[in-house]
């Protein structure tokens, strides 16, 4: 493949420039004035145990990943059921995918007391510090992903030897895929870690704190105060870095190893050749997305003594100029690649952008307080908790309509441009899958900025904090609680990409999967291979290569008849099921050991709620880091020891379904979680704003339960859904070779 | 089909011999002692509000079926893509689930007082009289059953020309599904409905009475507590009633079609010939079931003065007598019938069995607070409400992997003994899916027995209800009591046989969908047919009736890379989020309203509190039955709706992705609902029996709040997801000649 395009040297590029910019905005927040002695003394607090807890917790995730490396190495080197570059892929992914949250982590500890000082000076202030620290975030990980992707890319190029290029990209493509799976477990490991780690200390601080003492939030006299805002840190800013690098790189990986292998089977000479372009398409139109958003970041400005109405504004400016801008460079970007369809896969890309759109008004719209259902939730809070729970319970299920009716549109919308076939017949079917791929790739090209607005929120909630706790002027708790609520709305556009991009980067590696058992026979030893084929009927290593995917499938008996298919999916459904009741069981252990720790020191420490003697804040912290560390390990093993299962069991067919039933149960399972959970949140928001008795009101009490409840729904297991469902595909594809030459049915 | 075999005429006789039990019990219930003239009072006025509701359900239920059967009519008689039978077998189906209902209900009415009365004079005379009077239940569902399948199937026999004997076979078959779509609807509707009333009723009294006015449930001065108790009787007992006859009367007639269908594809003309005994043995192995309860109904026996441990003992004596005498008996049915695979099928009906039986134990662990989940839930109440809910919801969630587990191995079983092939290849799985069939029939045989341990807690909680407020004294509530609490643990194996069998029969007809597909095309006129033929490239009518099953599915591209499967499932999984948000939904508010209604009841009627003025007890029944008659319209139309839309847009692909994601969906979540409901109620009375501070403490009032949101949860919505998954796939088949003619994509 000497003719790799010059075109394809942007990925490489725009990977340099984004960590630069990130760079450039990490300086400058960094010479923004710290404020005063405690509100540096209370940053401080709150960076050591954020960076306390990274440590702890890369330790424990490392030794993981070290058991798995070997495992590979053993699988690819011993049993030869795997290429031989999958566990250093695999390493990669993960480290990458981690630096990705430490580097957002660091920033957002950096900005906290800043930006509570540039508050204090102004609200426009205030934003631009947050917004530019969340943008150093958003700017790294795309950075950092396209930076792994193009320097992987280009090794295996320069590596792997394969005399047929279409099959060597077929190879590189797949290879790439594994550190996708890396990725993934070090963003499933961040993300529950995290999410157990601050919904703990959230949970225990408000239960004690709030509802029982009666001190504000973040009340310095709170124990677990440091430890809540240390969770904010862990959870929101480095599980989600984590969690969106493994999304990015995931799409980008998938829709790349799906057009090699769309393209490899075409009929004709003429599309064969375009298959390095459809390989290199998704990073491009990353690449063109990161530029863009870039530019978008510059146009969130505020004139001095903006309101909160002009402050969205500018937000909006930013990420909608960058979207329109994004849609329309995709088009050049296809059309001077030279694809065949240029059209239709552009309208796969607008397609996924709509879609990743309309989800986030969905979301906007069942868990804003402006609107119907959380207001709802509010005034059945007059009736008590009970009714709370009951209402914010049936509110999220019922918000899963609209999200899946978008994706089912976006779906079939994606595949029909890309395949130019509504007929969905088998013999377009690779193409159609690419378009899936590519309409993923579309809705997450805004990342560099919707992951900035994401970002900026737990800066504002932790600069409110930090304000709070240094008796700064009421006002500026005042102004970063608007910006943190800001925040909010914006946040649900951001977690609309996430769920969505996650569901169609999930039907990808579906398809990808196929590919993969495929591939995994060329892996395979003479004696094993003989064996592998006359189990399954097939003539020659030539018969299974030459396969459609559909035509392969059939000859593994992968139909919804096969009780092996039907069972893989209530399988999967049941692995969201158990993996959430997990997570939420040990929110409520941890919480609990809060609770106690917490009515402790308030009983045990004197003068602590005069503010004489300092709580123990240390304690909270080493408690919820225990708690999370034991925790996070359970279930994330199952994420990857079901789809192993399942497949050594069941097969292929087991598989399919498993993943199948897992995508379809996790994403409707996410979107319940987060939209009953927002919903809770701004419930109690509208009350507090002095609606149905307002704040110390019963009603008020019962809807801080239901937020409380909300916590772990919304933070912990919600969005590790998002990455479970494309863990358990990429673990299947890692597998694969394993699964072809073991499975017992 | 002259040659019925005799032995086919013990179905209509043993659904006479159980009818006429039904009576004998209902009869010697009716001459027990009536107790107080205020027991008869209150009874009466449960009575009465209990018909009163059932009226009026019965009333709006009629004008749906109507309209439905309306339009079935036009689809057989007008657009002619149906069999001319169908508006009347649905119209069957619906009455008779109905009936059912009624019957029971109206026994469990006369039954509260006289139980109440019974238990005043020893706890063994309390059991006699609930236990049979729940016989009276499990006796007149099975045997309505039994008497509607066989007299529709000999009606059918006679009066359907076709010369083709096997075709014929077939052709009723499916057309006895149809009344099993009317069953399912009726059962929907009363599930629904009588799930919000109960619960509207149960949350407002709790709420009100318990936790803020704080006098004992069923004090007569709280005015829902009528309505509480009408509540018991047309959820608790109309509703299963109808739910069961549904689920029963749907495993018989999905396996005789299943059965039709299998065995005319076999090559082997000596297979061929057993197609009858196929569709007759799951009716047999029905009717011997119900003979065997019948013996199993006179083994509860208990001696004078007998202990709980060896009242449970009785129970299980009958209980699983019948299970083994059952399974030792359905071997001799299979071999006599002369199957040419008995000891397979018979495996098939053992799997069922145990499958049920195991998920009942599953259930019982999980909800009994005998068992470590209950009782750690019941401990986190001690850090407040919150903690309860999160570890109820996470409890519920963790306990969907047994029970999964459990029909994995099940349907596997079932599948693999039946067609006697582990591979599951294509050319053995109409035998292997015929065989889950067998196993949900299996599954359900023991229906008369667990269906009158499951009604009769019910009738002793009403009983218990009367005594308190008949002032009896309170040894005889504390022995209603304890008869209440038997009953718990009796209904987790009746909730597991429901849910278990529930996914089996949905399995199976997921077959019978593509089997009716391709029956529809005969219906077709000569021009559909042909337009019809040649958008799916089909040769000739001959060619599509000679397809098997898997081969059929290739031609309509129903394979799991096809769009439209995957995002039938999606819509499959949302379709069950969403109905039980609705459902959820339509309890908070219902339960508003009666909050609002006893509160105002409390306040404004002078000397309510010191029981010398009488609640309107009336008003709170009206309000429960105006709610539930408003609610229940929404959720169940769409249960219509949906399967119809995605049939017709998506075409056969999605609809069968619709009903497999519908299944694993729908199961999954049934069980945490049912699971986590049954935990709360649980853990609040291991509180009230002195753990965690007991009654009145604050650990007990979270309690009450788990509970209370618990209600929804086991009561109204996951109960009604076992019939919702079915309903959906029998709407599926109704429609199927719809589809095949106008179907857009």
């Amino acid at each position: 493949m000497e003719n790799i395009q010059p075109i394809f040297w942007l990925v490489p590029i725009t990977s340099i420039v984004a960590l630069s910019f990130a760079y450039l905005f990490y300086a400058q927040m960094k010479k923004k004035d710290e404020g005063s002695e405690t509100m540096k003394k209370i940053a401080g607090h709150v960076r050591k145990g954020a960076l306390a807890y990274l440590t702890q917790q890369y330790k424990v995730v490392g030794i993981v990943f070290i058991l798995l490396t070997c495992l590979f190495a053993w699988m690819a080197y011993g049993l030869h059921v795997q290429n031989t570059w999958v566990p250093f892929a695999f390493l990669t992914g993960g480290f990458f995918s981690g630096l990705a949250g430490f580097f957002g982590m660091k920033t957002a500890t950096y900005a906290s007391n800043r930006a509570a000082q540039a508050a204090s000076e102004s609200l426009d202030s205030g934003l631009r510090v947050a917004f530019r620290s969340g943008a150093v975030m958003g700017l790294t990980v795309v950075g950092l992903a396209l930076l792994d992707i193009s320097a992987w890319f280009l090794a295996l190029n320069y590596f792997i030897d394969d005399a047929n290029p279409q099959h060597k990209l077929l190879i590189i493509t797949t290879v790439m895929l594994t550190f996708g799976m890396g990725a993934s477990l070090q963003a499933l490991f961040a993300r529950v870690g995290g999410g157990i780690f601050t919904k703990a200390a959230d949970v225990g601080a408000d239960l004690v704190g709030k509802v029982e003492a009666g001190i504000p939030e973040d009340d310095p006299r709170n124990p677990a105060t440091i430890a809540d805002n240390v969770g904010d840190n862990v959870g929101d800013v480095a599980g989600m870095g984590a969690d969106l690098y493994e999304s990015y790189a995931g799409s980008i990986l998938a829709t790349a190893a799906l057009g090699a292998a769309a393209y490899m089977r075409v009929d004709n000479a003429a599309q064969q050749a375009l298959q390095l372009q459809a390989v290199i398409a998704p990073m491009l139109i990353g690449a063109v997305g990161t530029l863009l958003s870039i530019a978008g970041i510059y146009l969130v400005r505020t004139k001095e003594g903006a309101n909160m109405k002009e402050l969205m504004g500018a937000l909006n400016t930013g990420i909608n100029g960058s979207a329109v801008m994004i849609a329309i460079a995709s088009w050049f970007i296809l059309y001077f690649l030279g694809m065949h369809n240029y059209w239709g896969l552009w309208g796969s890309v607008v397609s996924g952008l709509v879609t990743g759109v309309a989800i986030g008004k969905a979301t906007e719209y069942f868990t804003s307080h402006g609107y119907e259902p959380t207001q709802k939730i509010a005034e059945q809070a007059k009736t008590g908790p009970a009714t709370v729970i009951i209402a914010g319970l049936g509110t999220g299920m019922i918000s899963t309509v609209m999200p899946v009716l978008f994706v089912v549109v976006g779906t079939i919308c994606a595949y029909g441009f890309a395949a130019q076939d509504w007929t969905f017949s088998t013999g377009s079917i690779s193409m159609g899958l690419y378009g899936i791929g590519i309409a993923a790739v579309g809705m997450l090209s805004t990342l560099g900025i919707t992951l900035a607005t994401d970002a900026y929120g737990p800066i504002a909630d932790n600069a409110g904090g930090n304000a709070e706790m240094s008796h700064l002027p009421p006002e500026v708790r005042k102004r970063t609680d608007s910006l943190d609520a800001l925040g909010n709305t914006t946040a649900a556009t951001g977690k609309g990409f996430a769920i969505g991009s996650a569901a169609l980067t999930a039907l990808a590696l579906l398809a990808s999967y196929i590919e993969e058992i495929k591939i995994a026979y060329t892996h395979l030893s003479a004696d094993k291979l003989a064996e592998v084929l006359h189990k399954f009927g097939f003539e020659s290593l030539a018969q299974v290569q030459s396969m459609g995917l559909v035509e392969f499938m059939q000859h593994y008996d992968v139909h919804l008849m096969n009780p092996k298919v039907l069972m893989g999916m209530f399988i999967g459904v049941m692995a969201v099921f158990m993996f959430c009741g997990l997570t939420m069981q040990a929110v409520g252990r941890a919480a609990g050991m809060m609770v106690d720790e917490v009515r402790r020191q308030f009983r045990e420490i004197a003068g602590i709620m005069e503010g004489k003697a300092e709580p123990d804040y240390a304690r909270c912290v080493a408690i919820s880091t225990k708690a999370a560390q034991k925790e996070m390990l359970l279930p994330a093993s199952l994420a990857v020891l079901i789809p192993i299962a399942v497949g050594l069991i069941f097969n292929v067919a087991g598989v399919v379904g498993l993943l199948a039933g897992g995508c379809a149960g996790g994403f409707a399972m996410a979107v319940m979680m987060a939209n009953s959970g927002g919903a809770w949140d701004n419930a109690k928001k509208y009350i507090e704003d002095g609606h149905f008795g307002g704040k110390g009101s019963a009603p008020h009490k019962a809807a801080v339960i239901g937020d409380t409840v909300g916590d772990p729904f919304k933070d912990t297991s919600g969005p590790s859904l998002n990455i479970l469902i494309k863990l358990m595909s990429m673990v299947s594809i890692v597998m694969a070779g394993v699964t072809v030459a073991y499975a017992v049915l």
